[in-house]
């Protein structure tokens, strides 16, 4: 070759992980038996191991938070640990944030922040925050595989044994993905447990891909979705759900899809037993879903409308009527269910005839928005699942449907589409759309202003 | 409920699964110690472990095939084992396609068959194939976890333990999504491995997942996509990559990228240490890459051009080239890479601002095919590759130049758009389309006609 080679270490970045490693075993001593780290000593593990402009991946899920090496972060010495680039796909806990205000990073790219989503709006207003871009979950993950490759990943799981192995019980989510990403391009893995144990209930993580395990002295905290009540329902709604059902779903056959949450689309799993029975439509929609174990699907499971639920994340109190529907639900051997917000996302993306979700805001040519003012709160799914899949090559009825009713003129190569639905209604002066949403999320803390980009 | 339950049994799938089970141990007896069994057993195995009907996923990569088993399950007792719907992204072996001749199977959802495309052609003529679908790789990987989840999967590794757990080595390509889709939804993976250990490398699938282990008698066949000589690189085909480098990726600033396979982009990939750099466009251009550790990508990793690589799959030969370079390679604590169809797909549907590769038709419209009369060949990866992902939400320059370039009306909501390129020739008398990515393809056992489905 002409152009003669720079000097170039070729394993700069193993070199680096060991140093880090040996670093942490020398400062911490005691406080590490093989990869398990006492609490007390996290604040220092993660000074020794993280660098200065490291991209961290602080999980950060749509529900399960690493929250206690969260806080461990915001401990740390900012001038030791500083200019850190946050990847991470939920920006949920106010310690996310803290961690700009505190100096510790500067840099962001992520996919949902709905919690944070005024403080961050502020903080981008005050230049403490520098935002990469803002994607879609899968968009973001798959950056983790090119250019936003985490230095460090800090996760949470429910437990692990002695030699690191992890498992992750039904909110496994993006823990499989951040680890597989970090691990294999020479990156530090770090995790929380609620416990430890001599022998799990099975492996969600091999322990080669894991360096170092803390017990949390509280067992991580898991957003609740869905906490809800059905007799919150509005008449409006269920008039709702019956058109939807009628008029797309009979229609069209849908029988792979995904739901956003919300009352709305409750109103529609709670109608088919009863108004879809009537129809006949039994076996002929609905029977595969891309969705978490809402509760309100319960009587559509039972009526023998669902075949199968394939999940991006748990729901909160699901855990016992999952174990006894392992028919339904993707369950592992010891009877729990293990979520992969990747692959149900890629299922929604290519094997999901529609998605049908709410919006706030929503143009002539059905571009929608859940952005206002003052609040930048990410997409979250919304724009993958919602996408028609351009690469997409097997038919269904729905999908050919859709994509002749698409077609503009016979010239045109024929081509299926997907079926993306947005409910929106007009609002009398005591009927906001805040509302509506904010009973569907009993538990939220303050006002949640949107439905469907979480999945 | 007004629709009163049918009578429903909520565990079918584990009861059969614990049957087929107990029907192995008794059948097999000293034959299987815990999850070994050995090779002169596995026909009775796979005849106690699939039922008639059942969804198979006889792996089937691109690269990586499970032939000892592929071979066993065409010698099961077809009065027993019959009408299987097989499930598998790559149909690549002759037992492959025997299984329906020999009536053990009858449906097949697909994703590529070159090897076995005109056979496969002439199978379905005979309607002795019912094809459900050809997919694109991540297309038919998302229906795994929706309506086309295997009751058992047949798949390949370098070694086990005596647990079960797997180590794939550097092809570790589908296995880890396929087995994730069948372990937990209650179907049974049986492994054939090339050696049993007694401490792996390092953990690439937990036993938990993993059923049965079988010891094969030769090694798993691997297919080489690349072998090729660089100096049967013409002219046309230095002077297309010279006008590709200054006319599309220095004008767009390509910086992450997939390229096909094939003379054509192996020209570019050589070029980029020398010409590509006279331009000064080290650090501009192709820094990132969704791509198999091409061997004609040396020259350009040596001169410091490339930061990263995923990988799909491996090549035969560059696994201590890249055992060498782990700043560049996702490998793990053990040295080897761990590749991953899945996420290597997402990242070049989602990550990725360019998908060049080659065809054999194209219309007016830019629609290509790989397809011609009498071969059934599929689609491999290039329909989700060369997809423009309306999900996506992050920009590059790449992306948005190409976007506005796009923009028919200024009316239009501005949004940016994947650069694919589909380089095609005229051809004298003396050179045909399939001469040239034949040459590239020394190992072909036959003729092939195509270059960028396959990645």
């Amino acid at each position: 070759m002409n152009a003669p080679a720079e000097p170039h270490g070729w394993n700069r970045l193993t070199r680096a992980r060991e140093e880090r490693l040996a670093r942490a075993t020398a400062r911490l001593g005691a406080g590490l038996r093989g990869k398990v780290a006492d609490a007390s000593n996290v604040v220092a593990l993660l000074e020794e191991i993280i660098a200065p402009g490291d991209r961290v991946c602080l999980e950060g899920n749509n529900q399960k938070q690493a929250d206690f090496l969260a806080r461990a972060l915001t401990r740390v010495d900012a001038s030791r640990v500083h200019d850190l680039h946050m990847v991470q796909s939920v920006v949920a806990l106010p310690e996310h944030l803290d961690l700009f205000e505190q100096g510790i990073a500067s840099r962001l790219d992520f996919s949902f922040s709905g919690p944070q989503a005024a403080r961050l709006a502020r903080l981008v207003g005050d230049r403490r925050i520098a935002i990469g871009a803002i994607h879609t979950y899968l968009e973001l993950f798959s950056r983790y595989f090119v250019d936003l490759t985490p230095h460090v990943a800090l996760v949470a799981a429910q437990a692990a044994d002695r030699e690191g192995n992890l498992y992750t019980g039904p909110n496994t989510e993006d823990t499989p993905l951040i680890v597989e990403a970090t691990a294999f391009k020479s990156g530090i893995v770090v995790a929380q447990v609620n416990e430890l144990l001599e022998k799990l209930p099975r492996v969600d993580i091999p322990a080669d891909w894991v360096n170092f395990v803390v017990r949390s002295p509280n067992p991580h905290y898991i957003e609740p979705l869905f906490t809800r009540d059905p007799a919150q329902i509005s008449e409006i709604q269920v008039l709702m759900a019956m058109m939807a059902i009628r008029g797309v779903y009979a229609e069209y056959d849908v029988d792979r899809l995904n739901h956003g949450i919300g009352f709305d689309t409750a109103a529609i799993e709670l109608l088919l037993p009863t108004y879809a029975m009537a129809l006949g439509l039994k076996g002929r929609i609905c029977r595969h879903w891309a969705l978490n174990p809402h509760p309100t699907l319960i009587p559509a499971i039972e009526a023998g409308f669902v075949e199968s639920v394939h999940s991006f994340g748990s729901e909160l109190g699901m855990e016992d009527y999952i174990r006894a529907r392992p028919d339904i639900f993707f369950t592992g051997p010891d009877g729990s269910m293990r979520s992969n917000r990747a692959f149900c996302q890629t299922a929604g993306h290519y094997a999901c005839d529609m998605f049908i979700g709410s919006t706030l805001q929503i143009d002539l040519q059905g571009n929608s928005s859940t952005a206002t003012l003052g609040r930048i709160a990410g997409f979250g799914g919304a724009p993958n699942m919602g996408a028609d899949a351009r690469g997409r090559r097997h038919a269904t009825r729905a999908w050919l449907k859709a994509g002749r009713e698409a077609q503009r003129t016979t010239h045109e190569m024929p081509r299926g589409r997907k079926l993306v639905c947005r409910r929106w209604k007009r609002f009398a002066s005591t009927w906001s759309p805040r509302s509506s949403n904010d009973w569907m999320r009993g538990n939220s803390r303050k006002p949640r202003t949107w439905s469907s980009r979480r999945s």
